[in-house]
C-alpha cells in the first residue's frame, strides 16, 4: 500500500497547491437555496441531507485546484446520526473525486481503544470471523497524544499496513493554546518542543519515498516562530496547518511550516473556502460555487507566494 | 438546573456504590445467544441491534447497584452508523432506567469547534432559528485539556447552563501514560500536576452543594501515588478511576482518589463487568446478568473495603 505522504505530497505538487479544504458544516454556512429543499424533511434528516449537498458542491467546484479535504467531527456529530450519516458519505464522496480525506477527530485514549479509534477511522472493522470492511475509511486522522505511545501505537499500525496517515497535535492555533503547550520543561524548552521530538520518533519507520513520514504535526499559522523552530525538530514530519485566513493567520505566518523545498506542508481553509460567497456582493448567495473556486485560487497564489517569500525567491 | 457532581453524588451515596460500569462493546464481549438473533441482518445492522440488547441487559442487571454507565464512544464508532445509533439509544435507555451517563469521548478542538462537541454530548444542537433539541444528551463527558481554556469554556458554560459535567485527563492507566504526562517542567514537578491546577482553577465556579465541582478529573487507578497527591492538588474535584479491575488496578489503589470523607471519587469497570460470565464455569453465556450482578456487587464491597482501609476505619 502506498505510503499516505507520499500520495498526499503527489496530489499536492500535481495541483501546485498546498490548500485543504477544511468541510466544518454549520447549518449557517448553507445557502438557503440548499437548506429550503429539505424543508419537508424532519430537521434532522434536513439537516444531514443539507450537508452532504453543500460538501459535495464545495468539492465540485474546487476539483483539480484542491488536493485534500478535511472534514471536522464536531460538526458532523453536533447534528446527530443524520450529521454521521453525512460525514459518511461525504468521505464516500470525495473518494470518487479523488480527494485525499483528513479526518479532523483529534482521537485519543489507551492503547486498546485507540485500536477501536484506528479501525473506525483508518482500518477495518471486524465483524465477525470471518468478515472485515472499512467503516469511515479516511485516508488520515488527527490525533491528540496526551496518552503516550501506547495509545498511538495502534494507528501507526493501520497507517503502516493501509497506507493512512496521522497528524499529532503539536502547537495548535487557538489564542489560549500555550496554557499547556508552552509550559517549561526542566530543560527550558516548552512542551510542544517535546511533543515534537516524540512525533519525529514515531514517524520514522513511516517515511516514504518523498521523504515525508505518514506521522504528521498540526502546527498552526497563527505561531510563525514557533512552526520555524518546530520544522526543523521534525524534519519529515508533513504539518497540517490550521488557523490561515479566517483564524488570522498569513501566508507569511503559514509559509514557515514548509521546508528549504517549499515543500512538507499542507494549510487548511474551511470558513474562508465555505463561506467565500458571503463576502461577494457581486454574486447571489447559489453562486457559491464561483465564489468558492475563485477564492481558492486567491489562495492558492497568495500561498505559493508566502512560500516563495519565505526561500528568499 | 441542578449540579452534576451533586446528582452523581446523590445517586452514589444512595446505592453506597462508587461505581460506573463501562459499556465498551465488542462484538466478542456479546454472548452468542444475542449475537444469533439478529444473524439475518446485515453485520453493521446486526452489530448494532445486538450491541444495543446486551447493553440493557447489563444495565438492567446492575440497576441499584451502579449509579452511572460509561460507555465508550471508539467502540460505538468502529461499529459505523448502527454502531453510533446503539450509543444514542443506549443514552436513552440509561436515563430511562435513571443511570447517569458518562460519554468517554476525550474530545478536545479550538474554541468554536468545541462549542460544537458540547452541543452535539451535552447541550443542543441549533436546527433552525426557532428549534433546538439535545442529539446525543449525555450527562457527562470526558475531555482532554491540551488545547488550553478556550478550547474547556464552551464545556464549561453547557455544564453551567444544563447541570452537566466534564472529567478532563490528568493522569491516565496506561502503561505509556508518563510520555507525556510525567514530563518535569521547569519548577521539578510533573506535567501532570499543571494539568491538575488547571483542572481546579476551572472548576471553581462550578462547586455544587456537595462540595464537589461539575469539573471532574481521569486520574487511572494504576498510579496510587499519583493519586493521593492529585487529590490533594484538586480537593473539590470529582474523579473518574479507570484501571481497577481488568488493567490491573486494585481497591486499595483506586481508594487513594476518595477524599478523607471517602467520597469524591467514581471508579469504573468495564471488561470485568460486561464480561464477568466469561468467568463463571457454573453459569452458561446466557446467564451473563447474574454473572454481571454479582460481580458488581463483589466490586462495591471491594471497592468500599478499600476506602474504609485508606481511612483507617
Amino acid at each position: 500500500m502506498k505510503n499516505f505522504a507520499d500520495r498526499l505530497l503527489a496530489q499536492m505538487k500535481k495541483m501546485e497547491s498546498p490548500i485543504v479544504m477544511g468541510l466544518d458544516p454549520l447549518l449557517s454556512y448553507i445557502p438557503e437555496g440548499i437548506l429550503s429543499k429539505y424543508q419537508k424533511e424532519t430537521p434532522e434528516i434536513a439537516a444531514g441531507e443539507a450537508i452532504y449537498e453543500f460538501n459535495c458542491l464545495l468539492m465540485d467546484s474546487v476539483e483539480g485546484v484542491i488536493p485534500a479535504i478535511k472534514p471536522q467531527l464536531a460538526y458532523y456529530e453536533m447534528y446527530g446520526l443524520s450529521g454521521l450519516r453525512a460525514f459518511s458519505r461525504t468521505v464516500a464522496y470525495a473518494k470518487k473525486k479523488d480527494f485525499l480525506v483528513i479526518a479532523d477527530g483529534k482521537r485519543n485514549d489507551i492503547g486498546s481503544t485507540a485500536e477501536a479509534y484506528a479501525a473506525a477511522f483508518l482500518g477495518e472493522t471486524r465483524w465477525s470471523e470471518s468478515s472485515s470492511t472499512a467503516v469511515f475509511d479516511a485516508d488520515a486522522l488527527t490525533v491528540n497524544a496526551y496518552l503516550g505511545i501506547d495509545g498511538i501505537q495502534p494507528f501507526l499500525d493501520v497507517c503502516r499496513e493501509k497506507g493512512k496517515g496521522i497528524f499529532i497535535l503539536v502547537r495548535t492555533s487557538n489564542p489560549s493554546a500555550g496554557d499547556l503547550q508552552d509550559v517549561l520543561l526542566e530543560n527550558k524548552r516548552p512542551l510542544y518542543e517535546h511533543m515534537a521530538e516524540k512525533v519525529h520518533t514515531w514517524g520514522l519507520d513511516l517515511v516514504g519515498e518523498s521523504g515525508f513520514s505518514s506521522v504528521g504535526a498540526v502546527v498552526g499559522a497563527t505561531w510563525p516562530q514557533q512552526a520555524s523552530t518546530l520544522r526543523k525538530i521534525m524534519p519529515h514530519a508533513l504539518v497540517l496547518v490550521p488557523g490561515y485566513g479566517a483564524q488570522g493567520g498569513s501566508a507569511d505566518s503559514a509559509a514557515k511550516n514548509f521546508d528549504e523545498n517549499g515543500e512538507g506542508a499542507i494549510v487548511n481553509a474551511s470558513r474562508s473556502l465555505m463561506c467565500a460567497y458571503k463576502k461577494r456582493e457581486d454574486l447571489k448567495p447559489m453562486d457559491f460555487q464561483k465564489a468558492t473556486f475563485e477564492e481558492a485560487v486567491r489562495m492558492k497564489k497568495d500561498l505559493n507566494d508566502g512560500i516563495a517569500r519565505m526561500l528568499g525567491k
